[in-house]
């Protein structure tokens, strides 16, 4: 008999009502973002143009522990969350591991995904700060819909810019965010100054994030104050609203009388691996508990397992801020046979710093093996994983074919971040075994590395 | 400040472990199904080479108040119920009704709709029988989906006959399918005589519900034994299943003090409808409450507001038994322009009794008031929902928007059956206008009635 249910869902009222923010907790803290022109640290002033102000300001927030979750935010978020946890008792039999494997699932909301919990915040500040809309881009989707959706109960306008070969691939996406009243473009499109020019460089350029964010970024600005730019992955404050994925799913194992022993999340640009192991991370640089932290990227865009730590810009056009992080450098674009997310060329600065400064670890995989990974996950567990969140499995389940090696009962804890319904394109490849993989050559990196920006802070990096 | 929480999820221990026969609350039974060549009631031992055993017992079954649900049925239940119930907050500000909305959200599995609670004790039993495998029809997909999930976890082939003109314009649901690991063929399809004959007879058709019931049902005859036929809908053994539904939903709204005036559910074969209405209508029966009943059907197929209350055949090609129900006759074949699932010739014949003594009222929508409904409970509710849940969803609106103008505080509960992840075909149709509605005239019904059998039982019907 099960001594332990199939799953905890923690009640509204034991639901966090606070952020938590994992710089707080941290030894050292990243290196500044600068700006552009004058290297210089950016200012919430800086910052203030482009950034709603509350944004900017938790953006730059290393001081504060915790942030308290605004009311209006707390009530749709209660419309979907807490999110389940939940032991997934047939994949180890079907395994066959001692280890007991849990996973934090994110994909019970419209949006599909993880990306709802800092959607939601950004669209209420945006209101709060009585602006018209937003700006964004979008790569698989997940983002775009989810902050269609926030801006639909705000009432918000809300422009995606979503990278082309996604546009084509996923026509459903930009219906999804049509249903919600959002205007989506393939980007890169004709409507921005950043567009055209790398239209002219490569007509045929499939985008890439990097792109779209620069042509959201131009949109907010030529709003003339009345839109701001927002973003669903890298930044300090979406790993600060994240956090509550990993205060949960804390919680809902303390309920359990559990504590990891190895935390697995998937890496893109380190949003939901941010959150998922926000509190674990800071109970190992407090020196409470030891759990490993791993981070799982693609094998075709390893911006950590084989990237530059340097400072590069957010985005392709260059008209953000520069950011130390592993980077791939912002000339890099993914292979267009990558399935879903995860192709963004860097990764969260507060990530990168923990990984840089070993206490993290990061693996990369090729698709297939991920796609194998996300079949096997669905038949025994009934969920159909995102490819994203299949990057974690396939590294959960790894870990847990390693203790059924050593005999060992660990407790690991994965995120898997939202499902797999737009992604039918990619799992039919894979099933008729015309998925390829791809693993770019140190030739096809160095191009991306020549990118990087020629400034003195990057000289001996 | 809200005095009730945004949703109400029951915990696993909370989680019904038996499953309610609406029947024996019933005082007159429905008349019982006939053999279709003696046109004498059908007994287990009819039924039980194409059923499996213990389904056929439950079918015939209207004695016992209560079924046990076996041990690994409710291990799948708990992957993903107790299933939510949700206060419509948002929904209720938007529409200024005084009215207190509640939906069951039935969207939060893989499945995408409740039809899971019943394809995992069909599967179940099956396994339990030692069968290879089942076939099965499915629609929209839902069923087919649902199915092809449950019978992943249980190890058992699953060969879904799918209405081609879903097959064509629904390529993911397939693709779903397909991962779990069924085979998936359009119908009608030459693989089998009843396929075969109709498109003989109509090589252009788009196929329909009954006839794909035709080629399933032939398909478990043809294994010899290793294989049984299972429907998603329609069967007294379904709504016995679905009635988790209606149970947890009642414990839910008992835990907020609530009952509901009115109930309001999709109708298509009655699947959804029967289970949630189940524990309210045999309060209703028994004199306990008064709850108003009332099921949503789409103006295009509407089999309980315009069709007959006769004996006739659960599919096109005339092989299954005979069952006295609401029907627009087997040969009827909704407009190709109809979205979504309820087209079905039929309505379950529990349902169809206590619609004709009176205990339970029916309305029709055309089907763009319908994605009317579903587009403004989306950007309310934040949950795009299914095209058969936004039947209840109209329904529901316009049970609230009367007690605006009354004035009235009615506690209304209405089925969100599921998700519309996969249409968003329809959806697009609908935001670009493209959309049309088609309501069958008396005599494209008539030709419908025409394929009514001619027996003694049907005389002066």
């Amino acid at each position: 008999m099960k001594k332990t249910p199939h799953k905890v869902i923690l009640t509204e009222d034991q639901m966090p009502q606070r952020w938590f923010n994992l710089r707080a907790a941290m030894p050292e803290q990243p290196d500044p973002m600068l700006r552009p022109d004058t290297l210089q640290p950016v200012t919430e002033a800086d910052l203030a143009p482009i950034f709603c102000e509350e944004l900017a300001r938790q953006e730059l927030d290393a001081e504060h522990e915790f942030t308290d979750i605004p009311e209006p935010v707390l009530e749709i978020y209660k419309m979907y969350r807490p999110a389940p946890l939940i032991r997934a008792y047939d994949l180890e039999r079907a395994l066959g591991t001692p280890a007991r494997i849990y996973f934090k699932y994110e994909g019970n909301n419209t949006s599909g995904s993880h990306k709802l919990n800092s959607a939601v915040p950004q669209a209420y500040y945006a209101k709060q700060q009585g602006l018209a809309g937003v700006t964004t881009e979008t790569g698989a989707g997940q983002w775009g819909t989810a902050l269609s959706v926030a801006c639909a109960y705000f009432d918000l306008s809300c422009q995606v810019y979503m990278v082309k070969c996604s546009y084509e691939q996923k026509p459903f996406r930009k219906a999804m965010m049509n249903v919600f009243g959002a205007g989506v473009t393939p980007s890169p499109s004709m409507t921005t100054e950043a567009g055209r020019k790398i239209l002219a460089e490569d007509p045929n350029t499939t985008g890439s994030l990097g792109c779209a964010i620069s042509e959201a970024v131009e949109a907010a600005a030529a709003s003339q104050g009345g839109k701001r730019y927002v973003l669903g992955s890298v930044l300090n404050q979406v790993l600060l609203h994240q956090s509550i994925i990993g205060l949960e799913s804390k919680l809902a194992l303390e309920q359990l009388g559990e504590y990891p022993d190895i935390v697995v999340g998937c890496a893109g640009g380190g949003s939901n691996l941010g959150g998922l192991i926000a509190p674990f991370m800071a109970d190992k640089l407090r020196g409470v508990k030891a759990p490993r932290i791993v981070a799982v990227e693609p094998a075709s865009c390893p911006s950590l397992t084989r990237g530059r730590y340097a400072y590069d810009f957010c985005d392709t056009g260059r008209v953000t801020p520069l950011a130390r992080m592993y980077t791939l450098g912002s000339g890099f674009v993914p292979a267009p046979n990558h399935a879903g997310g995860l192709r963004y060329h860097g990764m969260s600065p507060i990530l990168s710093k923990l990984y840089h400064d070993g206490y993290m670890e990061a693996v990369s995989y090729e698709q297939s093996r991920v796609f194998e990974a996300a079949v096997f996950f669905a038949k025994h567990e009934t969920i159909l994983p995102a490819p994203e969140s299949a990057h974690a499995i396939r590294g959960a389940m790894d870990e847990a074919l390693r203790c059924k090696e050593t005999g060992e009962e660990k407790v690991i804890l994965f995120g898997l971040t939202g499902t797999g319904f737009f992604d039918m394109t990619a799992y039919e490849s894979y099933l008729s075994g015309r998925m390829t993989d791809y693993v770019p050559t140190d030739a096809d990196l160095q191009k991306g590395f020549d990118s990087l920006p020629d400034i003195p802070q990057n000289r001996g990096l």
